[in-house]
């Protein structure tokens, strides 16, 4: 086994492994990471994130769930490692935060240098992607505990945000708008539910039609998407009272974690056509609408809610970025919805 | 499934392990945490941390290896999560970091409400002795990947620093000393051949004499300790030049990661007593000495480089913690090891 350590990233692998990381790790390096120091941890130079009044550091960790089960039965690894940043950077920029860094945790039965490279080449893809240092990693063998060939991860963002900036929903208000903005099919959520349905009537190489010429796995292992860059646009011009991340709870679980007291929401769900997986899944499945709704995220990754004066103005910015953002719904009262 | 969602932390298990650990979770907020903001992120409000100069953020993400393997056969769960928290802030703490916070992924194949409370419980216990805040979690099932009854655990602390207080070894010198302060046992490292060596011959009930009245499970689970305030206590009298944290590759292995160019170490393993669960994995097994060092502690947790001159104040600062440290050897120009 070979060893990589440098700037906290430490990792253990087959020297023909490492050699190959080495390069794309250290291109995700920005200014703030402190490379001359060999160190047991990770160092990130504040200063280097710009000056800053009175910041707030945003985090989150989280696994990308069994779409791990999916990339391990099509025999492909090296996008899996990109849905876990964008999931977690998602997760901190809803806040308003830019992420500084990442660290990721890959165990496995026993180490296969080429998987494990290639999950680590989407790390570092996303996080250079996201101007995120992936500064920090462990990389555990543990046969008793993971199935030869079976391998789990898990990955933290730490970001920042001025104190003052922090997009907490706090101005939403009654009348604002629900921008749904496009995700790439089922992001990392819904797998289990999702593999049992179309793994029991197909094989990762069919081509339903639904599909519209795209395969199974290659329909389930499209990239979770990043929404950094819409985002931190749509605050640029200070267009969104609040945003919320797509994940487990669905649209409505998820978007309502921000809302302030005596606020609900309202989505028509037939305000956008419903991307084909979904249609897939929910017709081969016969999974009732309500499973589908708390399930899955329907083909909306990302939620802005924005004043309904500035609607307009917040699809132009979005669309600009590539984003043909569409109307879902909107804010109402609690006891209305 | 109910979920608890704070600041950050949100986790979804049975609704009575929630009720159970919601209150010793808050207990870890340090004034940082900003918990009126709810959030798909754990938000800290860096000022809270104390007015600095120029901060430098240190993280660290880890596993426990399989000693987790050893709680699940012991069935003994509340001690795990504080080796976790324990060994990530040793790993910042070398650098002269203290902890702000620490966020956990716990992934199982079926959660068990009462293994995931003493699980949490112990992230809480030790998350609180260190001063940092448990302020974010991500907990799944994968019933695909883990087996019933097993889960893994992984961490990651951020910890912060100045950056010209930053401990990396620079100043570290030929005839330096090195002082050993004592581990509790495996700390989290060596578990693989441990287990195979002790329960190829032992149940883990089983009281072999050299470990003085313990079991082979108890001794096997003895908590890593946190080498944090006998870090911060050398590093306020300015006493130590380096620290290494002693993990996988045992005390030559990480100790040369700090050591400037040139420079080697000289380490005398038959100045202290290797306590007996060391000697009787070496007896029972064979396990040949040379191996032996590469992949234990030996009873030494954390080496702390210390000027010859300031040997003895080093040693009487430690004491007064309840450290007996113990020299262990001397730093050697590379070529003379």
């Amino acid at each position: 086994m070979a060893t990589y350590k440098e700037a906290g990233v430490d990792i253990d692998a087959g020297e023909e492994a490492v050699r190959r990381i080495k390069g794309p790790v250290r291109e995700t390096f920005t200014p703030g990471v402190l490379t001359e120091i060999g160190s047991f941890g990770g160092l990130f130079h504040l200063a280097a994130s710009g000056a800053m009044r009175d910041p707030v550091l945003v985090s989150s960790i989280d696994g990308v769930g069994t779409k791990l089960k999916v990339a391990t039965r099509v025999g492909k690894h090296d996008t899996i490692g990109e849905d876990l940043v964008n999931h977690c950077v998602n997760d901190i920029a809803v806040s308003g935060a830019r992420p500084l860094f990442f660290l990721d945790y890959f165990a496995t039965g026993s180490l296969r240098p080429d998987v494990f490279e290639a999950v680590v080449l989407g790390f570092a893809k996303a996080c250079k992607a996201n101007g995120c240092a992936l500064i920090g990693g462990e990389t555990a063998e543990m046969p008793d505990l993971y199935k030869t060939g079976d391998y789990d991860l898990a990955g933290c963002v730490i970001g920042i945000v001025e104190r003052d900036s922090i997009v907490d929903g706090r101005d939403i208000e009654e009348g604002d708008v629900l921008l749904g903005v496009p995700s790439s099919g089922l992001h990392t959520n819904g797998y289990s539910l999702a593999r049992k349905v179309l793994f029991d009537r197909y094989v990762a190489a069919d081509t339903p039609e639904a599909l519209g010429g795209a395969s199974v796995g290659e329909a389930l292992l499209r990239v979770h998407r990043s929404y950094l860059d819409s985002i931190q646009a749509l605050i640029a011009e200070d267009l969104a009272t609040g945003f919320s991340h797509v994940t487990g709870g669905g649209i409505e679980g998820n978007t309502r974690r921000v809302l302030p007291d005596g606020l609900d929401i309202a989505v028509d769900y037939s305000a956008w056509k419903r991307p084909g997986l979904f249609r897939l899944i929910q017709e081969v499945g016969e999974v009732p609408e309500e499973d589908m709704r708390r399930t899955f995220n329907l083909g909306v990754g990302l939620v802005a809610i924005v004043p309904a004066a500035k609607k307009a103005r917040a699809k132009t910015v979005l669309g600009a970025l590539g984003e043909p953002a569409f109307e879902i719904g909107r804010v109402v009262k609690a006891d209305a919805a």
